[in-house]
């Protein structure tokens, strides 16, 4: 084997003249019989190689031997190719090499699947043979966007005086949160590690130690129930300071962001990204990570309908619920009453009983089988309120907040993807702050920390922890990205005092809030400055600037829903040696013991 | 709360007269009545803050309140300190900060030891409230040399093309290589991930996806019995090339290696990196990780000594031992025999039967129990040998070669350690090669990889894999600095055939081969380039570059040597419903079942 002199997708017309030598793989050949040709590919594109029989026997003979993806080295001259052949498309297109020595490196038998994006393959085969399909160009791009990003983001990071601190892999069991990965100890009898599901506590213990401004690139790990979007270990980019306050912070991310965009596709997104409440994110757009690529916003006609003849409005409204709609424009020909009546079962999945409708008619009067009850004010109102038109269709839901919030939300990005009113080049961030800090949880019978057990409540609201836990609003924040959730932090708490009102808000007892965080409730009473912090899914941030839809495709070798390994097959059955190890034992399944 | 405006190291000259507002931690207070004194500290240092109670009485209230590690508010004005009170050891020595303002942001109570790198604190109570142990000057310098160090890594691998791919921490158990540690799998009955004890397989099957040059610092787990220097979970920088050769891999590494010293520790080291076979390193420093920062060689006189009238020298050679020794320079004053004879124990934990010395004396004459063995000539060419000098002490050990060596390695750096020969300025980088592949391990009868299964042994000795396994050398390389190995690499098999001949070689039926590595031994069927890597220890380098002796002093929150963590007591036993739902059993212990 010789070295390689150059790559393969630099072979340009500077070099025509010269000798080289490539190794790649086989992309393409065709065989003409005396002149057999091949694209040579490797990382940086490909290169088109000429054997020619009449002029090098040696090597021709054996390119007739290799076959697509065989590993090749080949060493040759670099010539312009006649005009006719030149290739505009490629980078390489106006020379190819005259083979002058080939030698096989490694051959390689028929694949599963061919290496080019526009092949349609089903996962199953794609993850089982992940090696042929990162291959793919698009694969191997996606992964390429994924280093640029993370690789960025760290040194925008270091810029900022940053300093990455790795945390532990095996730490503790705890209560709060999603379902935990254990790791038995075989030094410990009956105990159990826990895999983080963030850093946490650990970066907050990072600040009691004075570091200041920490992050990390760190691997989580939820033992959930899958989604397509989700994945049991993801990463996420970690950051917390001290003495930085929220809106530093907040600028720091929205310039990182900016960047990113910036290098990454080459779009200006402006600063500083809006702000919307909690509240005003529901109302306006039915989902607390609100796509505003679209408009389509959630009007509340609740006044307006109150008193009208259409009873379900109206009682709606007299039992404390609301009135909501979104208006549709320019569909009033394309759905038709069977249509529009099928929506029903779509808005009925976020709990929703119905779905009202009017179509907008020239000289604002409205049809349907509601319109009726709709004098000819009150039908003027409800149009002026959406600022509708003649041919836009009005959606309406008469219900609890809550769901009408949901439903229309659900419905709104529904019309927006089958209306193509997306634009895929737009990149529109936004915060959403003021999230309550705790909800109920009928299950439990107990509050729950909506983000976590660490959020700061608001200056204003801290009085009511004890009284009202759940008009509290937390100093928390959420950044947004087209409809997706990149990532959320907050202040944090750094009082014990406070911290322990926060447990006792959550049903922990003193002892409950002691065995599992006395550590952490410990250091704080030892100097701990005040701080704040940040994480982003780095997994679904990339997805979105690599334009994918799915996560399992910005990671190299992700897991199937039911978090299996299609490559490696993982997970498997272990030694029973291992298992005494440990001191465990697998419980038979239910139908395998009998009865 | 305010901005801070500056931080605390950087209050100098230049900002006398400037109103500044910092926020920090006490370092130190001193109550003079009238006036208090207070050391702020933040990360980037600390600066005198002055608080004048004629002057400002409200503020010098809230001092006589503070107290060490209290985390404050300071705003005041720079004002250049009096000629007399001028510190030249800190930068912010020829100023102090006069206090207008002070708020209190968190209190302290009285701390289990003082932030001062000078105390002495028992390890487990550091580990127990590493938040403030990171707080201490020099643990924090240590963790900034970690970070400085994987950024730079960082840095160059991506000047030369590499792209840092993430492979999976839940993966699959394999039989090679250190114990497992397990993760039980709740949705596939009875089944379990392993965490990696390296990326091994994967970054190969990147080498099969045409990545061509990856890297990972990536976090790698062994369920080991811990030594001093071991932690069951540990950082390596994870490297992988296809197409670069072995030449241009450790020409980068130790392009990389100069870089670090240089940027970390301001010393120039020169390259190349001598190299030394693993048979070279063995004879003249005895250890395959040699410290070359002193001398003490060991030498063979096998051959002046097979005649002498010494039997237990002349019949070992007869047996097929050897006799070596090393010189320990102008020490005959310091040992007496009662010293040079309790060394004996000392070789025998290396299985050594005995220690025979000689003293070296004027007019090339030896003097000593056994000196009498040794005629003059003998006793000359012994002293020439080793080039030694009167006042020298020559020592032996005569015995298998592997205990020959392994008991003088042991003893010179004994002495180095003893005699203060190191020099710690040094940093003496070399390669070792030229590893045998296998070794035969008594216990599990058959021959196990002395680095890993994917090892690629020379291109000479591969004939001989099936008919002598033991002479077989690998193509792989560790890289030492100062007697440390810092890590090793290969290159590595990328032949289907070659694979299994490799793990038939190992004892595995090819049933065994197919269950534990099929999709791999598939992946080399579909081109795989030739390719090969290298993995260094992160914890390690840093420790050496922090000048540490300890690798739990580089890691922020480490384990102890039985594996748990006395900041958050992990591991810990675990509520019966998340075992239940992981269909596992805790196997009572042994004593509580009774009999």
């Amino acid at each position: 084997m010789k070295e390689r002199s150059h790559v393969c997708g630099k072979i340009q017309e500077e070099l025509i003249g010269q000798t080289v030598t490539l190794q790649g793989w086989v992309k393409k050949r065709r065989d003409l019989g005396q002149v057999i040709f091949v694209d040579l590919r490797d990382r940086s594109g490909h290169v088109q190689v000429v054997f020619n029989g009449e002029e090098n026997r040696e090597a021709h003979q054996v390119a007739e031997k290799v076959r697509n993806e065989y590993v090749i080295e080949v060493t040759g001259s670099v010539v312009a190719r006649d005009e006719e052949n030149v290739n505009d498309k490629i980078a390489t297109g106006k020379v190819e090499v005259m083979a002058e020595e080939i030698h096989i490196l490694n051959a390689a038998k028929g694949l599963p699947f061919m290496i080019e994006d526009e092949e349609e393959i089903s996962e199953d085969v794609r993850l089982k043979y992940r090696y042929l399909d990162l291959r793919r160009p698009k694969m191997h791009d996606t992964m390429y966007t994924r280093y640029r990003t993370t690789k960025l983001i760290r040194d925008i990071l270091d810029e900022q005086n940053f300093m990455e601190v790795e945390t532990p892999m095996l730490t503790k069991s705890t209560p709060e949160g999603a379902r935990d990965y254990l790791v038995p100890s075989r030094v410990h009898h009956g105990e159990f590690y826990a895999l983080p599901q963030s850093p946490q506590l650990f970066k907050q213990l990072l600040m009691v130690s004075g570091f200041e401004r920490y992050y990390q690139i760190a691997r989580c790990f939820r033992d959930e129930d899958l989604r397509a979007d989700r994945q049991p270990e993801f990463t996420q980019v970690d950051i917390e300071a001290s003495f930085m306050g929220k809106e530093n912070l907040l600028s720091m991310m929205e310039d990182m962001m900016v960047r990113i965009v910036k290098e990454l596709k080459g779009i200006d997104v402006p600063k500083p990204f809006p702000r919307l409440t909690y509240e005003e994110a529901m109302n306006r757009f039915g989902s607390d990570k609100p796509d505003t690529r679209y408009g389509m916003e959630l009007k509340d006609v609740s006044e307006q309908v109150a008193e009208s003849d259409f009873k379900v409005f109206a009682n709606t409204v007299k039992n404390g619920g609301v009135v909501k709609g979104i208006c549709v424009k320019g569909v009033s020909d394309q759905y038709s009453r069977k249509d529009l009546d099928s929506l029903g079962s779509f808005v009925e999945i976020y709990g929703a009983k119905g779905l009202a409708w009017l179509k907008v008619e020239e000289n604002h009067t409205l049809k349907g089988p509601i319109a009726k009850f709709f004098d000819e004010d009150k039908a003027s109102g409800l149009i002026d309120s959406f600022e509708a038109e003649a041919g836009d269709i009005l959606f309406f839901v008469a219900d609890k907040k809550q769901v009408a919030w949901d439903a229309l939300g659900a419905l709104r990005i529904k019309f927006a993807k089958e209306l193509n009113l997306i634009n895929y080049d737009e990149f529109n961030f936004l915060w959403v702050t003021e999230f309550p800090l705790l909800s109920y949880d009928e299950d439990a019978g107990r509050y729950v920390a909506e983000h976590h057990p660490f959020t700061r409540p608001l200056k204003e609201d801290q009085e009511l922890l004890e009284t009202s836990p759940e008009k509290v609003k937390a100093d928390a924040y959420d950044l947004v990205l087209n409809g997706y959730e990149l990532g959320g932090g907050s202040q944090r708490i750094f009082e014990r005092e406070l911290q322990e009102k926060m447990f006792s808000a959550l049903g922990f007892s003193d002892e409950e809030a002691k065995s599992q965080f006395g550590f952490l409730l410990d250091a704080f009473e030892y100097g701990t400055p005040p701080h704040g912090g940040i994480a982003l899914g780095l997994d679904r941030l990339v997805m979105i600037l690599a334009g994918r839809t799915n996560l399992r495709e910005t990671i190299a070798f992700p897991k199937t829903a039911s978090a299996s390994c299609l490559l490696t097959n993982a997970p498997s059955s272990v030694s029973d040696a291992q298992l005494d190890e440990l001191n465990l034992s697998v419980i038979p399944k239910k139908q395998e013991t009998g009865e």
